[in-house]
């Protein structure tokens, strides 16, 4: 008698001779006569079934196990039989059924489609359907291809911090962190909370990037990236914004916008071929349910070199098209999404990198052109999705970035280790920002961050 | 000409005929005379320098470069020569140098010793010294073989949500999150904060722990893990507790407390087999340097089986001990840290799992044996750290879990959704929780968590 995973019944080879195997998982559906008993049973390990033949004759049980609800836990002990006519490739012929655990009759994810809506409430059981099991499948494999890839090419790992007491370009609504008492708070003079009291002795928030703290790991390593939480306090309830998201943040010395495209390129084409190669099983049933391009998609991110265009180009394009934007295009605005689903689905058809934005609506640190106008700025914008990466060169020049800061309004004082980098050594260096949830959607073919995400945080919802 | 890396001329073939080669790095040090200078340049990819040879004749600016103060980066071409009889493989004869940051001479890290105190203060730089270069490789080399080992046995990854509304087995103080105007905050009627004017809509906090948000994935996925940052908001200033720290968390169902063992076991033998094999150099750094008995200790480790006991026996081998404990011993009381490295230092020697403790001091999840006494939980003790994993099985049993819930008086109604897990289709199911930077502690040497960490946080100070 063996315990094995249903995974391996599906990807090795079933080679038990006479030998009885157990295998233990849930109920997903159950027909039943009489005397015999056909159990779908989901073991966690592979999004598809095994099915079990369970007969009144020789099953002691066999009444009690054929009422069980859905989503109870058996342990199944049989002979695994190939069936190689039939739609599955094998069935196991139970001699003994072990009930684990008995559910509920009302368990809400019974045998009818559930809106994805409804799904967002029971954030604890929706992994027991097949799409959020496949997304969240997809989730894991995704961040190791990512953690491999870049551990592969010689890059480090590296923690930034997730409180912070700096507010990263002045990104958007931050989080503040306290633990200073909710009734009786002290106060200063002009009525504000007395952070020096606090736990840190000062103004604390949640991160809304590690970026800036990750440069001076590259400055000692050459390779380094960040792959962790950041948070943004936006009133926005779009499907594409979520209060708490994962970013992958990779930074190169010793490198120039052109590694930026070149890296994250191969980056990207490495996450699909990942999965194409491990979660084909997945990718297919979302192919199947949720977007039926998916996979044609996937083949043409591996297969294909990404677009590269420059944004002076890119507003060119945008003049040229027939098309009724709502918000005009002209050299110097910053792209709407209408802009970026128009150059990366219409246009192209497949990822697009757009460089050399103008210097005005781009964060302080990112490297001047030549030109006075732009800046060494990269953005990759795919179909459906936008921009899924935003990279830049970064401003080496000492001289240059403070007066940039001083421009930008930037205080000086809070920015003196980032101005270190320059004085101690530097040296040329760029990276770029992934959101990984936008990454999922791209992979999943999911319409909404929030089903994308184990338990997504938005604005005005916080269960579990 | 052909840009290479250092790490590469020092563990990959060095076959480049005539051809010249380009390593990009910073100055170590310099000794110059009036005809030939020696230059140590680190690249950043290892820990060890390459020597360049500069030699006035043949190089325009060979006054400017050996000027140049340390820290100040360069592009060198030249020819790589094996030097067999010499300390180091083989030199760089400079044929060309390109000065592509030119340092301040009062750059932090001159080439004397600097204390770890000293150096938290400068985090941003620190990652240049040998001590921090080495701790922080070993750092992401470490996450990654976490990851490996579990995904490659299956493992899903699951993101469990770092801000949340709950407060898991009570553990400490947490982090307050909040977007609340801190000026004109609105109020309740009793003087409180009013939560329901808050982001989320009601109060919330920075996670202590993912484990309760994880099960559900346990429950779909079968084995599963977290792996993110967790926070306490502890009034502790001991070398071994942070404000901010990273967790692995797995969970895996059909699986009881012996399961625990074997899994961690595995896993913390990979880790440290991993670094054995890819931070060879590192570690002998560190155990030259910071602790002469760390890689006989890490040797021990994957060679060794880690020994196993119970509580109870653990309680009498220190009743038994010649040694006057500060805290006096008797079945009962939670192990203080001179029980935990009596135990795994003098009495073993190595690392040694101690099962089955008393459930009065334990989390209420943790399944009651059936002594009535105890619960099936495990902690691991290992040399100079102390309690490096803690797990358990989980109470399975609604009713039994019910019960304790009602006796360690948690609300019923923030832990619906965990009860549910036991009413649709609950199976016997454990986990365990890994400290991270204690691991890294562990397999550094270092004796501080604030020099594991790139940039720490603990009460009152928050730099970065």
């Amino acid at each position: 008698m063996k315990d094995v995973l249903v995974k391996d019944l599906y990807t090795k080879p079933r080679d038990f001779g006479d030998e009885s195997i157990t295998v233990s998982g849930w109920i997903r559906t159950t027909r039943s006569s009489k005397k015999i008993a056909f159990i779908e049973l989901n073991d966690g390990t592979y999004i598809k079934n095994i099915q079990v033949i369970a007969k009144r004759d020789g099953l002691d049980n066999y009444e009690d196990v054929t009422k069980l609800p859905i989503s109870s836990t058996l342990k199944v002990t049989g002979k695994l039989v190939e069936t190689p006519d039939a739609q599955q490739p094998f069935e196991l012929h139970a001699e003994a059924i072990d009930i684990e655990g008995v559910s509920d009759p009302d368990f809400p994810l019974q045998k009818k489609a559930h809106s994805l809506e409804y799904l967002r409430t029971i954030a604890h059981l929706r992994p027991r359907t097949n799409t959020f099991y496949a997304v969240f499948k997809i989730r894991s494999l995704a961040a190791f291809a990512i953690h491999e890839y870049l551990q592969k090419n010689g890059f480090v790992y590296v923690n930034t911090p997730i409180i912070t007491s700096s507010d990263t370009e002045g990104a958007g609504e931050m989080f503040r962190v306290t633990t200073l008492d909710d009734q009786d708070t002290p106060k200063t003079d002009d009525g504000k909370n007395d952070y020096s009291k606090d736990f840190f002795g000062e103004e604390t928030n949640l991160t809304v990037s590690g970026q800036l703290q990750v440069e001076p790991f590259a400055l000692a390593f050459r390779d380094v990236y960040t792959f962790g939480p950041t948070f943004r306090a936006e009133d926005s309830h779009t499907k594409r914004h979520a209060a708490e998201f994962w970013m992958i943040e990779p930074e190169m010395a010793f490198a120039e916008l052109p590694a930026v495209l070149d890296r994250s390129e191969g980056l990207l084409k490495y996450v699909v071929q990942y999965l194409l190669d491990n979660a084909s099983e997945d990718l297919q049933f979302l192919n199947d349910n949720v977007d039926h391009d998916l996979l044609d998609l996937l083949h043409k991110t591996v297969d294909e070199d990404f677009a590269r265009i420059t944004y002076t180009k890119a507003i060119e394009l945008l003049e040229k098209a027939d098309v009724d934007f709502k918000f005009p295009v002209k050299w110097g605005i910053d792209f709407n999404s209408e802009h970026e689903q128009y150059l990366a689905e219409k246009v192209f058809g497949k990822p697009v990198f757009v460089t050399d934005y103008p210097r005005d609506f781009k964060a302080f640190y990112m490297r001047d052109n030549e030109d006075g106008k732009t800046v060494a700025a990269v953005d990759l914008l795919v179909p459906r999705i936008g921009e899924l990466i935003g990279g830049s060169q970064r401003e080496e020049r000492e001289d240059i970035l403070e007066a940039k800061m001083k421009e930008f309004g930037l205080p000086r004082e809070e920015y003196e280790w980032y101005l270190d980098l320059r004085k101690y050594g530097g040296t040329k260096h760029s990276g770029f920002g992934i959101g990984f949830e936008r990454l999922l959607m791209y992979v999943t073919g999911m319409d909404n961050i929030r089903d994308v995400i184990p338990y997504p945080r938005v604005q005005g919802s916080i269960n579990f």
